[in-house]
């Protein structure tokens, strides 16, 4: 399948490289593609990655995923087509973290009334906004096995259909449990994470660790 | 021991109960003591608990629990003698909900850059703040085996020795893991975590569930 991978960090380098490792056909988006250490990380790697402009990924990918700095999300899907965005799946990856004050003092730029997720979904409502994965370390996300045992991921969107197709293409990633929170304000739930992710990243000193909620399941409705 | 519970709702309720049943000594603070409902429930549940001002509480407590509606705790704890308060513990149990527009569109009243946790401490320097329990249900925070299997209590506070007495005190309510966060600032993060924790109540359609972190336990430098 063609994926659009917009942002090219941690978290793009990290999706890209599993995408392509399940035989995916992948163009990253940035915002120079003259990136000295993008180009020798993907020579480095081996990866078929072709590099371009965010609105390039767009024209390539049949399912988007957007993973620049949450500050810069709008902006890089702002420079795509919109012909090119419409009826599409965009994973929104990122968390509206504020590093301004340093890494001891993180906070939200959008928080408790509103989300990024809901943020994107408001501004291109002609994407499928599938907020999911945004809760854990970008390794995490491509390799769910490097937290041992059960633990869950949360989804939200307004789009069943596109919920469904994501978790179809996390479950090949080996994500096994999903928690859809329903439409994207849930999203606020998720982003807000953050706020105790840092300091269990704080505590723990590595990034291998996720969410568990537990609970009688003979109780639950779901 | 003697404890102070200030608040009774479903939660200065659940907690005041399982004190007594520990064998502890228990005088609830309320705004007014002639609250036909609650004296109807001390009658019936039988247990030896006075009701008393939020003063009268302090006066009593060795031990305080603050578990008002978030919008009230600071005016609560107000009204109590300084002198009844220095170099107490106070649990901080509650969380800064505005339920104004309803349980669909909860927010928190504080949020992301502060917390009600480093509002009271701030406010009251002489108390000693534990933020605990605010990460679930009223009946899951007495009776914690209502979730089964293990699942963590999240733990914040600017003073090692309160954190400590508090989780002993908690491992005879049947708590088995405590994951401190440090500082009361964490209270920002465990506070948040409301935001998700009403969207899973709405999947699940009950209350016993409760958080783990799962991680790769050798990794830890905890």
């Amino acid at each position: 399948m063609k994926f659009g991978v917009l942002g090219t960090g941690a978290v793009g380098k990290a999706l890209a490289g599993k995408l392509v490792l399940l035989g995916h056909d992948v163009v990253m988006g940035t915002r120079g593609t003259d990136n000295e250490s993008l180009q020798t990380w993907i020579t480095r790697s081996g990866y078929p990655i072709r590099l371009g402009s965010f609105a390039d990924a767009a024209v390539h990918g049949e399912l988007l995923i957007s993973c620049t700095v949450g500050a810069s999300s709008v902006e890089a899907i702002r420079s795509c087509a919109k012909s090119d965005l419409a009826g599409k799946i965009l994973i929104d990856v990122s968390n509206p973290l504020d590093l301004s004050k340093g890494m001891q003092a993180v906070t939200l730029t959008i928080c408790n009334n509103d989300s990024l997720g809901e943020t994107i979904q408001r501004e291109f409502p002609e994407l499928r906004v599938v907020k999911a994965l945004n809760t854990c370390n970008s390794e995490v996300m491509g390799s769910p096995d490097r937290v041992p045992g059960d633990h869950d991921l949360f989804i939200a969107g307004n789009d069943s259909g596109a919920k469904e197709q994501v978790c179809d293409l996390l479950r090949s990633f080996g994500w096994r449990s999903f928690l859809d929170l329903g439409d994207i304000t849930a999203a606020r739930g998720t982003e807000a994470l953050m706020l105790i992710w840092l300091r269990l990243l704080g505590k723990f000193g590595n990034t291998n660790f996720n969410y568990k909620i537990v609970r009688a399941e003979q109780e639950s409705k779901s």
